[in-house]
């Protein structure tokens, strides 16, 4: 084996970066067979250098303090501490050294990554961040090499494994939000503050990175729509169920007539829809090429090793790389924020209230003389004389939607539906 | 846009060939932006220059003599003519010319790619052919690129689409394999004689690039398992149903105790599989990684533009890299040639024949008098008299099999199980 080595820092040794030593551990022959050097881990920034972790590391290699790392040489950095603030400052100083970097953090690239592109193509390095985005899934390098000759037509997909496995389990087993972010809080799915997935913000920053590499661009987050999955009831998904529809949270990104548009949201899939069939922390992408048709990948979003060998990957693939500008990101605003809805789409139109102040026959009767189509019906009561409705509908409106509340005591939701292919 | 052009020639001018022109043009901006050079076809190979072709091309550029192609001075061969004899020499004079090949052409691939890769080794020319395997999924650029550092466990998936169209069929409108294959005739998807893909060569072709990139090596074709689908009939496909198994045709490669194994063979898959999701003229991969998990990749496997973006995809590619030398292929005989069946395996095993000479007692008895341990089982009769049985079995030999045959006059199938993951 050649005697050369690349020296890499690591900033943050949680989950992800121990997969990333375990990964550079267990794959070193082929890693050195493959760069023809060996790879060392010089310097690992870590919160804590006392903490007992799950995979050994020389003692003599922690830091807790950032200037070590930037005086240590390194040839590659990987970033897997995640956040903004002090991320930012930290990757930027080690590019302005000449540092390539790898990182996991989406958050970081959707909020900082126009300026770290430039930063890197400034400073001639490169900045892979394959791992950002589902996993172990190599989308991002696909969308970037082999598919730059299609027009890519839309992109949509299953972002976040902690959501889907949650509304997998909240289908399976007919249970509550809350019953089941209890269980997936204990299995370690979901985080003690669970708001990142559930709100459906971790989604939002992948499909911001998605834009960039299919479209050039992206929006400002602001203007992306977004909502999550924590006020979905049992109720929801039974009479999603009864008409032949299954929830996901859905993240798209197409180019309507004003520029693109980027929502994250709770989103009917006839059952036969591939994606209706991507369950528990499975992450799934959907491409559409105008040249390919669709294409699926789908793959393990999360956790420690599946994230770990798209860092790893990324970072063996860089070093066999000469130095190209990376495409600039861009950012801009959509021309008018807001819903995706239009009024020509199908929606599903969830009602619920009291039987004493909703009749089905005078719901129907109201929404046809206020000219809202509704082709397909599945109404529920129980014991307690709760009356609850699905709907499929086009031509609805907020304005509706308010008066179905004020009117009839009714609580309203309604969701996007995706037609299958 | 820069004056600069590439020179293309091409060998063949069917539908594959046809889609290559179409997408040329459809998509020069962006390939003229990418490259920073124009593509021009400037020599075509047909059969017959006088034919009605779908697509417009300059009868000056059609040529019926490879001649007047090697002489064009071209800087790349697109060859998409299909077989071996005399595709074989017509690529070889090219890469002895030193021009790039792009081709879709498995079967000269599969039988003779082990010298095409050394020649443009030889020569230094590039040598793609992402469009060979599963159409424009661009699986064969993710394993030699973006899974080089995991150690690949396994490969399967449905690498035939006419086959998959024919079973999906079968199995939505319970008819037999004769009636399907007449109707897929007629919509064009299974060609005038369907051998190449009913019997499984097709398949066993693309299993074989797929194993040369994940191992490195590959068996010699006479050493890989191949079964096709000309003999199911609508009652295996019922009795698998009950029994909770789709029928696909699957192909896998997987590393065994003395050395790699490939099969091509009808398969149970349980329905809530993902590959027995995998539905009409759909191709899909599945690779088991050692640190990513299962990836699976879906997407049209043939038809005239899903291939054509692969071959255009590869193109552009390639005119954006240096030349590197591509990973020898390699041979090795299977130290023991034969079924994939191992006696600790499930098998389905269908037993048909007449219920005066076979009762489901009578084998069942004899089955556990034998050793072969029967897990479940669903029988049917007609009316005509005619036992059907389908029964989940570990531990039945070809011994096993052939009593069953002369003891009690029965057919018997035995079909692989590929467990859930």
């Amino acid at each position: 084996m050649s005697a050369e080595v690349v020296r890499v820092g690591l900033l943050g040794l949680g989950t992800v970066g121990g997969g990333v030593i375990k990964t550079i551990r267990s794959q070193q022959e082929k890693l050195a067979s493959r760069l023809g050097k060996r790879i060392e881990i010089v310097k690992a920034l870590v919160r804590d250098s006392e903490k007992e972790r799950a995979v050994h590391v020389d003692p003599a290699l922690l830091t807790t303090d950032f200037e070590d790392v930037l005086s240590s040489d390194v040839d590659i950095v990987v970033e897997v501490m995640g956040g903004v603030e002090p991320t930012y400052d930290y990757v930027r100083a080690l590019i302005e050294k000449g540092c390539h970097v790898v990182t996991a953090n989406k958050e970081l690239l959707a909020k900082r990554g126009t300026e770290l592109v430039d930063l890197a193509n400034q400073h001639q390095v490169h900045l892979a961040y394959e791992a950002s985005v589902a996993g172990g899934i190599p989308i991002l390098s696909v969308l970037r090499q082999f598919l730059r000759t299609n027009d890519i037509q839309g992109v949509r997909g299953i972002l976040n494994g902690t959501t889907n496995f949650i509304l997998t389990k909240m289908e399976a087993e007919q249970l509550s939000y809350q019953e089941v972010l209890k269980q997936a809080q204990e299995l370690g799915y979901a985080e003690a503050d669970p708001r990142s997935d559930v709100e459906g913000f971790d989604a939002m920053y992948k499909l911001y990175i998605l834009a960039q590499l299919v479209y050039g661009e992206s929006l400002p987050l602001a203007d992306v729509v977004r909502k999550g999955i924590a006020d979905l009831s049992a109720g929801h998904i039974r009479i999603a169920s009864e008409l032949g529809y299954r929830i996901k949270l859905i993240a798209q990104a197409y180019q309507a007539e004003k520029g693109i548009r980027l929502s994250v949201e709770p989103t009917m899939l006839p059952v036969s829809h591939p994606l209706a069939q991507i369950h528990d922390a499975f992450n799934a992408v959907q491409l559409s090429g105008n040249i390919v048709g669709d294409l699926l990948f789908t793959g393990r979003g999360a956790g420690e090793l599946p994230t770990a060998s798209a860092v790893v990957e990324d970072l063996a693939y860089l070093l066999t790389q000469p130095f190209t500008p990376h495409p600039t990101w861009k950012e801009k605003t959509a021309d008018k924020a807001g819903g995706t809805l239009d009024s020509a789409e199908r929606v599903l139109c969830y009602l619920e209230g009291s039987c004493q102040t909703a009749t089905p026959d005078r719901v129907l009767h109201f929404l046809q003389q206020a000219g809202v189509n509704v082709q397909k019906l599945k109404v529920q009561f129980d014991l307690g004389g709760v009356l609850r409705a699905g709907l499929i509908v086009t031509g609805i409106s907020e304005e509706h939607e308010s008066l179905l509340k004020n009117d009839f005591g009714l609580s309203v939701r309604c969701f996007p539906i995706l037609e299958s292919a």
